[in-house]
C-alpha cells in the first residue's frame, strides 16, 4: 500500500484542514470527510473552507470531498482522525467499513468519552485495530500557521516503522518536518494532558497572575506531566523532547488556544457553561481534565494542577480560592 | 549578623530597583548604590526612579542611597550585585571595603569579560570571598511584574543554609516566594545560557518563524542547557524546575525581555552594532554568546543554538543561513 498510499482525513475543523493542505503537497487523491454538506459545496466552489483556516487556498482538483464516511474510508489505506474526541463515536455510528486493514493515524487530543480509552485504545478495542496499525500524530503545531506555511515539525508516533516513514513521506514538506518516535502511549496522553495545563495558564491569567507565574506554572506542569506519563507507562522517554515539553508550551503560551481561552473565561468569573456557549465550541481539555482525573485514582500520580483544574471545572471550585491554593504546591 | 541583616544592593536598574521594592517590604534600613547622581537625587525628591522601573514607588525614608561603592558596602553583612556583567569589574574598580566577610548574592546573569568566570567564581578569585559566603539570585522574575505585585518566585542558590534563609526572609513578600538550591553552578549557568536562547528566540521571530517553531526551539534549548551544564557542572538536577527551565521560559518568551528584542532586530537585520546602538542598552546573552561558545570549546557539549547565534553575533554569519542550518539539527 507504500507506493502511492491513498489517505482519508475525517474531520472539518482547523486541524483536518490543515492537515488537507500538508498531504496536498505530496498526493494527488485525498478522500475528505466532513459533516457539513454545506461547508463541502463552498469548498467545491471557491477553494476555501468557509468555517475554518479560511485563508487556506485548498487543491480541490486533488480531493474527494464527501459527507459520507464510508465513501470516503472505502479505498483509503490510511485514515487521519482529526475530530474532537467527543464526537468521534458518533461521528463512526454509520460506519459500516472494517477498519481492520487500515492504519489509524489519530490526530485526535484526548480521551474518548464513551469508554474512558485513550484513541489508540479505543480504535484497538472497538474497531480490532491492530496496535501496529495505529499512529499519532502530535505537535507542536498550530493549524494557524500551518495556513501560513510556517516552518512546523511534527511529531509521528508508530510501532511499525514502515507505515511511520509513508506518513511522514506524505506530511512532510517544505515548511513541515516530521520526526518519529515509538512512544504511542506517552505521545497520546502528553497531548491529552497539556489542554488541561492550557486551561491553567489560562484561569491564571483570567485571575491576572502573570508572565513569571506562567513560567512557574509551566515548568511545574511539565514535571507533572513526566510522573503522570510514567505510571501509565513505564519506557526511557525524555520529556523535554518536542513532542511533549514543545507541545505544551505552544499550547500553553498560544493565543490561538482554545483550552486557554476558555480557561481564561473561567478566571474571569464565568460559569462553565457560559463559557461554553460563548466560545460556541468545546475546549478538549475540558473533557480531558475529568478523564485524566478519573484515571489518576487508579495511577495515584501527584497532579496538584490538574486536581485544581478539577476542582474548579466539576466541583464549582472557586478558581481564586483554587489557585492560591495551587501556588503552595508549586515550586 | 542574622537578627537585623544589613543589606546593600549595588546597581540602579530595573533589576536593582525591583530588589530594593522586595527587600524594603521587610526590612527598614538598606544601603543602595547606583552611580548615577542625577538618579540618586530624583529619587530622594519623587520617590521613583527616573529611568527604571519608573511606576515603582520607593520607601525612601528606608534608603540610603549613594554613589560611592565603599559607603555602600561597608556596613552591609549582604550585598546583592545587580548590574551587568560587563560592568562590574568597572564599577569596583573604587573598591576599598574588604568583601571576605560579607555574603555575596548575585544578582547578575553573566560571564565576567575580564576573568571569562561566571559570577560567584569571580567573587571568590578576585574578591577572595569564600564559596559559603556565595549566593546566587535567579528567577523566573521579570522586575516588571514585581513591580505590579504579581505573584512570583524566587531560587536562592547557597551552600550555607543560614545565610539562604536570611535572604529568603528578607525577600520573600505576598508577592514573592523564595525556592532554596544548593546548585549555584547550575543556577548560574542556566541564568547566563538562558539570554542567549532568548536571543534565539528573538533571531526566529524576526526573520518571521512562528510559535510552532519557538516551542520547537524552546524544547531544544532546554536540553542543550541540561548538557552543557552537565558537562560544568555534573550533579543530580532536575533541569525542569523553575530555575532553570521556568526562568528560560519567562526569559525565552517575554517581550520584556531585552535579549530577545536584541535577537529579533539581528533577524530583521539589524547589524549587531546597529541594534546595540538603537536599543542604547546592551543585552547580556551578546557577551553570554562568546563567553559560553569559547568555554564549551573545553566541555565539548553538543550546542546547535548556541553556535548558531555565536556564528551570527561573532563572525557575521547570515540569520537566514544560519537559521536554516540550525532547523537541520533540531528535533
Amino acid at each position: 500500500m507504500n507506493d502511492n498510499p491513498k489517505f482519508a482525513v475525517i474531520g472539518g475543523g482547523s486541524w483536518a484542514t490543515a492537515i488537507v493542505k500538508m498531504l496536498s503537497e505530496n498526493l494527488t487523491d485525498i478522500a475528505w470527510y466532513m459533516r457539513n454538506e454545506n461547508a463541502i459545496e463552498e469548498i467545491k466552489l471557491n477553494y476555501h473552507n468557509p468555517n475554518y483556516l479560511s485563508s487556506v487556498e485548498l487543491d480541490v482538483e486533488k480531493l474527494s470531498i464527501t459527507n459520507n464516511v464510508n465513501e470516503a474510508i472505502t479505498n483509503a489505506d490510511y485514515i487521519v482522525f482529526a475530530i474532537p474526541s467527543a464526537f468521534l463515536s458518533q461521528e463512526l455510528e454509520s460506519l459500516t467499513e472494517s477498519l481492520e486493514n487500515k492504519v489509524i493515524i489519530s490526530a485526535i487530543k484526548g480521551i474518548i468519552p464513551e469508554t474512558s480509552l485513550i484513541v489508540g485504545e479505543h480504535f484497538h478495542q472497538t474497531y480490532n485495530v491492530p496496535y501496529d496499525n495505529i499512529a499519532v500524530l502530535t505537535g507542536p503545531c498550530h493549524a494557524e500557521e500551518v495556513a501560513l506555511e510556517r516552518l512546523s515539525y511534527l511529531t509521528i508516533a508508530c510501532k511499525n516503522k514502515e507505515y511511520a516513514e509513508v506518513i511522514e513521506n506524505c506530511l512532510g514538506s517544505h515548511y513541515i518536518r516530521v520526526k518519529l518516535t515509538d512512544d504511542i502511549v506517552g505521545a497520546e496522553y502528553a497531548a491529552m494532558l497539556k489542554n488541561i495545563y492550557a486551561i491553567a495558564c489560562g484561569i491564571a491569567h483570567g485571575l491576572g497572575y502573570g508572565d513569571n507565574f506562567q513560567a512557574l506554572l509551566m515548568s511545574n506542569a511539565i514535571r507533572e506531566m513526566k510522573k503522570f506519563i510514567k505510571k501509565v507507562h513505564k519506557m526511557k522517554r525524555n520529556i523535554n523532547n518536542s513532542a511533549y515539553l514543545g507541545d505544551l508550551l505552544v499550547t500553553g503560551y498560544s493565543l490561538f488556544s482554545r483550552n486557554r481561552m476558555f480557561g481564561n473565561m473561567i478566571g474571569k468569573g464565568y460559569t462553565v457553561k457560559s463559557a461554553q456557549m460563548e466560545m460556541n465550541m468545546i475546549a478538549e481539555g475540558y473533557y480531558a481534565t475529568k478523564s485524566a482525573y478519573e484515571l489518576n485514582k487508579k495511577y495515584g500520580a501527584k497532579t496538584p494542577i490538574i486536581n485544581a483544574v478539577y476542582d474548579i471545572l466539576y466541583n464549582g471550585g472557586n478558581p481564586k480560592k483554587a489557585f492560591r491554593k495551587l501556588t503552595e504546591k508549586l515550586d
